[in-house]
């Protein structure tokens, strides 16, 4: 196919979208790509369409490999399904709503497992008909308060949803590294940098579950990676190593002091070291007792919950409310600290919560046998060498405490760094959550039914083309990769000669004949506004049909690496053939 | 690609849906192509999709043959342009509002004329740039108010609106033309019966446009055709060949009669024939006027309008509205009666409403020199004989009168007759209706602006799967034609044995190495159950593999005549491949 630039409806830009923070959208829209018609919407010019469908065919491919099978939802959907899984009201404002001429209400899907739970309940009955793994490329839609980005993070966007059917779990576990399979072949056919991160669920309930996120300076990821493995984590599921519990022989006995003036962890510290107490005390030696409240679905009443962890971390909220997921976490209020006049507002320990009844948390770090000052229950009072397993005996541990650089990592290996990405991918053990609401189940071999469990996973094919072009740019444009460039070779005709012309018109039918794409700049601009173009585009190989020509030599330049090979004409088919073909794989 | 029917998501019905009305719906519903997910909102499941893409990939075909370039709208979109071009209001309840979560109003696409306009507004500013041609491929909404027939005529659909943009009329002409070409190369393709019609242009104003209407009973569209030529035409688009006007020397003068208790024409004219008045008189002969308001787009009056058309016929309202497009249209009240007193209620006459300053439109048959029994603008009273020319002259003439069945055609070849489609395609001058709100100009070559003249084109892509079942399909099930079917071969094991097992993947693994697509029946069920879906499913070409593989036999049926075939085993392959290649032209 050869597509002539004379023609092709593309008007590239000197300036920088106003609303631009990013380089993909700066570039996407500089170059052409798409434009923004909407807060959140963009439309796809040529160009464009051309990448988004490369990524959509390797998608696909891998998806087909994998034996998924591609159907398709409607985008408008009724209330009911979502109503019955409670994902009606839990979307809250991320969802749009609206109401037929009838005044039924309907959604524009975000995602699809209600709909394909009960399409899979209307068409299978029996065991046989198990496992299978169903999948659409289907634009989706988010109210995002804050869509950004350019089509980084849209509010109406192209995704490859698929949906894991099977009779137990391993089954589940099968079809869940098997999707994991296809997509690091995706993001690897796409030229994507990435790394595998454990998550948490977020609001979709479930267990396992992996994000793949390419790196990127200005993704809205942040998560963990180790300095000497490859463990990756999202924060909220960086499990903390315990350290081995200790004997608590050798401790000396709890003394109670009276602390006048310390409402913080440091003046705590300061007075201690100030007492001559005979040791240093740090902030890690205090043991910090956050109280929150939590309310499990469904429940109406709320239940307290005592959060110890060293008083040198603070506690994330994020971690806090995934380890708790799928209950809802709160802060206390006075009410709350009125109506339980145990809590020592600031001098909270954990003898009076066991005294009372509260459910007590620790963070990993505190095992039997570590001694720690912390509340004393009583007005200006902390207790000093309460010793775990000896004083108290918390219900259980709890990641809940703030992760660090520096942190060890948790496959024992290196230390912790931080780093940013793009959710591309998200694969996700479901389980029977949505089985559960609509009944779905096989008949067995025994006649008795068996509750199918579920898996869901995404790739944001759109936000793909963003990030590829996050991590595929320089200062000139962009740089794609081969698998899905909008043309093969970028044919500039470099002059007005009329052999120029026919030259390149030659050379580009022939590339085309073999098999090619060919973008041709046939157009009468000067040759630097054609170079220029031709950078900021970013098809991988430039082709220059300039002065050289009457030498019988073309001039190929390597997008990526500025390199410039003169070639005879005569070989240049041949030439980027291989080309092309050796980078395709 | 071999696609194994032990594995597919696909569970065929042996009873119709409820809710189907027409073959197609309950064909694709039975078949397994499509499944009802909302009211006019359907799923594809995988034998469906393939459909569809087939169709998709068809149209792209075609589309980009005439130089059309793919770009891609959201579906979700702003108020605001459409505001502007006043469909925002226009579309009334068919149009799907919503509020996103800051409360500005947004609306799910029906059509995309203010988009595309303002992105080639935003791209384009020379008349060096034109003539562009834009397409897209994309899902639609409409909430109709009762979608019906499945995928027929749904909410959600799958439409290719293309868009030309031309400096000048002979431009538009030739971007009309162009799609016109390809839409016929397009159905032929899909291989569709289908008539083009001249159509009125309905809510999208402009001038020329056609529809193209897949024959069908079924089809919600009425049209016309010629018994004798190729002529045919939406009922609205249908003109009334003009009689020759005649000599008013000859005729008598206009005599006033009483005639009592004449409510209606057929009392009218029995009192006449009663009342020897030396000839015989019918229906034909009276000229009734029938009155209506008239409110032209943006005015806040109503104009009074008095229609003149033969007694033996009634006013078509869908007609008479198309005719005065874009202006309203609405029957007299009894208040407009009273406030224009001149107006005789059963009684009225040409003379009152040309001496009262009353618009007055007759049919096309009222011409010079014909004479009617008409109203004499008196209680019970008529007037004989009144000669259009000499006693009255209209204002001009209208298309208001129904069209029948036996009325000569337009064309002056033959009559009409009646008869009904499946609208599948539109073709239309808009003309510089969208460029005037938007402002759509080009720079000309003597720096003054030229307005942008535009077409809009549409082909429903889902309603083309159904039209196409609507066509071709018996008793039995679907008949793809080759063209878009699901698979090119329908191999069936017929039997258990494991050497027809093994012949029959043998058979498969070939015709997929030779490039066809296969549908493998590799059930455990019966040979019955299996030949009945097969006929159901519609695969042009079936292959049964069953005893005969003994005798080194396969036997091929075409699924449209019935024909059986017995082929030695090795020479399948190469008479499949013919017959396929064949059929695909």
């Amino acid at each position: 196919m050869i597509t002539r630039m004379s023609s092709l409806f593309l008007r590239t830009l000197r300036e920088d979208p106003a609303d631009a923070e990013v380089p993909s959208h700066r570039l996407l829209v500089r170059a052409g790509y798409v434009r923004r018609v909407a807060p959140g919407g963009y439309s796809w010019l040529p160009l464009g369409m051309r990448v988004l469908r490369n990524v959509e065919r390797v998608v696909r491919e891998e998806m087909d490999a994998i034996g998924a099978q591609e159907i398709q939802f409607p985008a408008l959907l009724p209330r009911e399904p979502y109503e019955a899984t409670g994902r009606w009201t839990e979307y809250g404002p991320s969802l749009f709503r609206l109401k037929d001429r009838k005044g039924a209400d309907y959604l524009l899907g975000p995602t699809h497992e209600e709909l394909f739970a009960l399409t899979v309940k209307g068409e299978y009955s029996s065991y046989k008909d198990y496992p299978v793994i169903l999948y659409q490329i289907q634009t989706k839609y988010r109210d995002e308060e804050r869509p950004r980005a350019g089509i980084l993070r849209g509010r109406e966007f192209l995704m490859k949803d698929s949906y894991s059917f099977d009779l137990d779990d391993a089954g589940l576990e099968r079809s869940y590294q098997a999707h994991r399979a296809a997509y690091i072949r995706i993001f690897e056919r796409l030229g994507l940098k990435y790394v595998i991160v454990s998550a948490t669920s977020g609001a979709m309930g479930g267990s396992a579950s992996e994000e793949f996120l390419a790196e990127s300076d200005t993704g809205e990821d942040t998560f963990v990676r180790s300095t000497g493995s490859a463990y990756a984590a999202n924060v909220e599921a960086v499990t903390t190593p315990a350290p081995a519990a200790q004997s608590v022989e050798d401790k000396p006995a709890a003394q109670v002091h009276h602390t006048p003036n310390t409402p913080t962890i440091q003046t705590l510290v300061d007075f201690l070291n100030a007492a001559n107490l005979g040791r240093t005390f740090s902030a890690g030696d205090t043991l910090k007792n956050v109280m929150v409240k939590v309310r499990q679905p469904g429940a109406t009443d709320w239940e307290l919950l005592g959060v110890g962890l060293p008083g040198d971390r603070e506690v994330d909220m994020k971690r806090l409310e995934a380890s708790l997921y799928p209950a809802e976490v709160a802060l206390l209020d006075e009410a709350d600290f009125t109506a339980n006049p145990f809590l020592v507002k600031g001098y909270i320990g954990p003898e009076a919560l066991g005294a009372n009844g509260v459910r007590y948390l620790v963070d990993p770090r505190v095992v039997p046998g570590t001694a720690w000052v912390t509340g004393a229950n009583k007005l200006d009072h902390h207790v000093v060498d309460l010793v775990c397993g000896r004083d108290f005996t918390p219900d259980g541990t709890i990641e809940a405490a703030e992760v660090r650089e520096g942190d060890p990592s948790p496959d024992g290996t290196g230390t912790l760094v931080a780093a940013r990405g793009i959710e591309v991918g998200h694969i996700f053990q479901l389980g029977r959550k949505f089985a559960d609401v609509f009944g779905l189940d096989a008949l067995g071999p025994d006649g008795k039914p068996i509750r199918i469990t579920m898996g869901s996973y995404g790739i944001g094919v759109s936000r793909v083309v963003a990030a590829v072009a996050e991590q595929h740019h320089d200062d000139l444009g962009l740089v794609w990769p081969r698998s899905i460039a909008p043309a093969d070779v970028h044919v500039v005709i470099a002059g007005k000669d009329e052999a120029l012309r026919s030259g390149a018109e030659q050379l580009a039918a022939d590339l085309d004949a073999a098999g090619l794409t060919v973008l041709l700049d046939d157009r009468t601009a000067s040759p630097g506004v054609k170079f220029a173009d031709a950078e900021l585009i970013g098809v991988p190989t430039i082709v220059v049909v300039g002065r050289g020509l009457a030498k019988g030599l073309v001039e190929v330049k390597d997008r990526l690496s500025g390199e410039r090979t003169e070639v005879p004409v005569e070989q240049a088919v041949a030439h980027l053939t291989e080309l092309v073909r050796g980078d395709r794989g």
